[in-house]
């Protein structure tokens, strides 16, 4: 790959660089259906899911890359992961325009401007997901982060975002999602009213993460556990939560909680036990926790 | 309660409030003793924990208590609280001295000044514990407090941070314990070198939360639930990690994980399993899901 003088983007008050600085805006994202991923780990990713659907001829993933000839030097192989990918446009830039254009202070050398995914409530659900995290108006993007985060490290099919959650694509969102972002199908904007029964329609139990819920978590893992090792002795009764069933969680505001309609469409609320004094926990620690013990249950079963 | 004029501190740039803006370093806190907690939550848990040290005749936690009229106005049980902990100073002061006090941009009208817990490894060992979150070199303050906090909520007896690790008793770390920190006992700045022996002296196994670990969590999950729907069926084999033993979990540092004389100090190292694409966990989610591991497999022994 070679780059004329010419081609190195060096006017941080040019255009393009105040079009990608607006991505930092939720209005901005909106309006072009592009968000930024920044730094190696991120850009990588991004690349390596849009090679991927390029081979299955699928929506691009990567509108453009940006980056640095000194991080292009260094870090060869992203600059060859960027050519194979053909249709990704890489653009030399200084460290100047780089900055302009990204929301951390150090972009790390290199971002991507990548399409927002275009996935619908119902292609995810027509998949048969078995594991299904659902965030109801979670408003931080560091806990927003890592629910997906720990959604992806469990396996999860699809993480769901209703209206008045936090935009999952802003810039410190996607950071602290550490690439997850690219993993898994994300359905952002989805009304509450009728997605419970839309994920029970797709054959999901619907369990809310509840501090205050009356089916404790662990016995559930409890009962999961005595029908492996019992082997399939006849059905169970009717109504038992099986953590081992496919499932959709629903995790609720970290002020709040899942408010009255969200716990009310839920098939049954399930608390983390607290063993110690702690009163509560962070909702990306009982997310963790819970979608683990589902996981588990699972790939147990 | 009531205060004459006089006693409300309204002079941001008096020494008194240099002394408790002080803690805000590590300096400042290691020459005092004392550490600020910050907002009615943490306050609350505080004096409480004051109040439980002083019936037990134990040593004070609470130092002082500057808050706003307003705000005792507002949370009248606060006031009781601080007053009925014999021994606290409760001084009033302005929203001005308060915001020069803390480390926060709003405190919320209340700050406390507390004590640096005295606890020493010998002490937490001594007490036979069962569960312990030992954090090595751990870094992030955010991270640290989700730690405690896990740790807190899984019901460990003890945290345990070594040499090099974030200090716990910062501001921002206090801040994300939310109320943890006043929890459990927590022993910080302990060289590494002898601490595995001294914990396996004290009866516990030493578990390495490593990625790369040979051990698989859920394994170890699955043999603990089989043992214990089976009954007592005879003595485990030597060398097996029993989950539910008394155990010591590794932490390691964010960036780099466990460096080779932490792992090679530890009797195993255990893996906890990625289902997904994710290439690794968050250090706070991974100690979420080897704490409440090891909390169900004891609880259920």
């Amino acid at each position: 790959m070679s780059f004329s003088a010419p081609d190195v983007m060096s006017n941080p008050r040019a255009d393009r660089v105040r079009d990608v600085a607006r991505l930092a805006t939720r209005s901005g994202r909106a309006k072009r259906g592009l968000f930024l991923a920044e730094g190696p780990q991120a850009v990588r990713e991004a690349l390596a899911l849009h090679r991927e659907r390029l081979a299955s001829s699928g929506a691009p993933v990567v509108e453009s890359v940006y980056a640095t000839a000194e991080f292009l030097e260094r870090s060869p192989e992203l600059a060859e992961l960027a050519e194979v990918s053909a249709g990704t446009r890489l653009r030399l830039a200084t460290d100047e325009v780089l900055a302009a254009m990204a929301d951390t202070v150090s972009p790390q050398g290199i971002i991507a401007v990548c399409h927002l995914p275009g996935n619908t409530l119902e292609e995810v659900l027509a998949g048969t997901p078995r594991l299904v995290a659902v965030m109801c108006r979670v408003q931080d993007p560091g806990n927003a982060g890592t629910i997906l985060r720990a959604a992806d490290a469990a396996g999860a099919d699809a993480v769901i975002l209703t209206e008045g959650s936090v935009d999952i694509h802003n810039p410190k969102a996607v950071r602290s999602t550490v690439g997850s972002i690219f993993h898994l199908p994300i359905v952002s904007g989805v009304p509450f009213a009728d997605l419970a029964a839309a994920l029970r329609g797709a054959g999901l139990a619907v369990l809310a993460a509840d501090g205050y819920g009356d089916t404790d978590l662990d016995a559930l893992q409890d009962d999961s556990a005595a029908r492996r090792l019992a082997g399939a002795a006849g059905e169970p009764d009717a109504g038992v939560v099986l953590l081992e069933a496919p499932t959709a969680w629903l995790f609720g505001n970290e002020a709040q909680g899942l408010d009255r309609q969200e716990l009310a469409a839920a098939d049954r609320r399930v608390a983390v036990p607290l063993y110690g004094v702690a009163e509560s926990l962070n909702v990306g620690t009982a997310a963790t926790v819970c979608l683990y013990a589902s996981a588990r249950a699972q790939r147990r079963a």
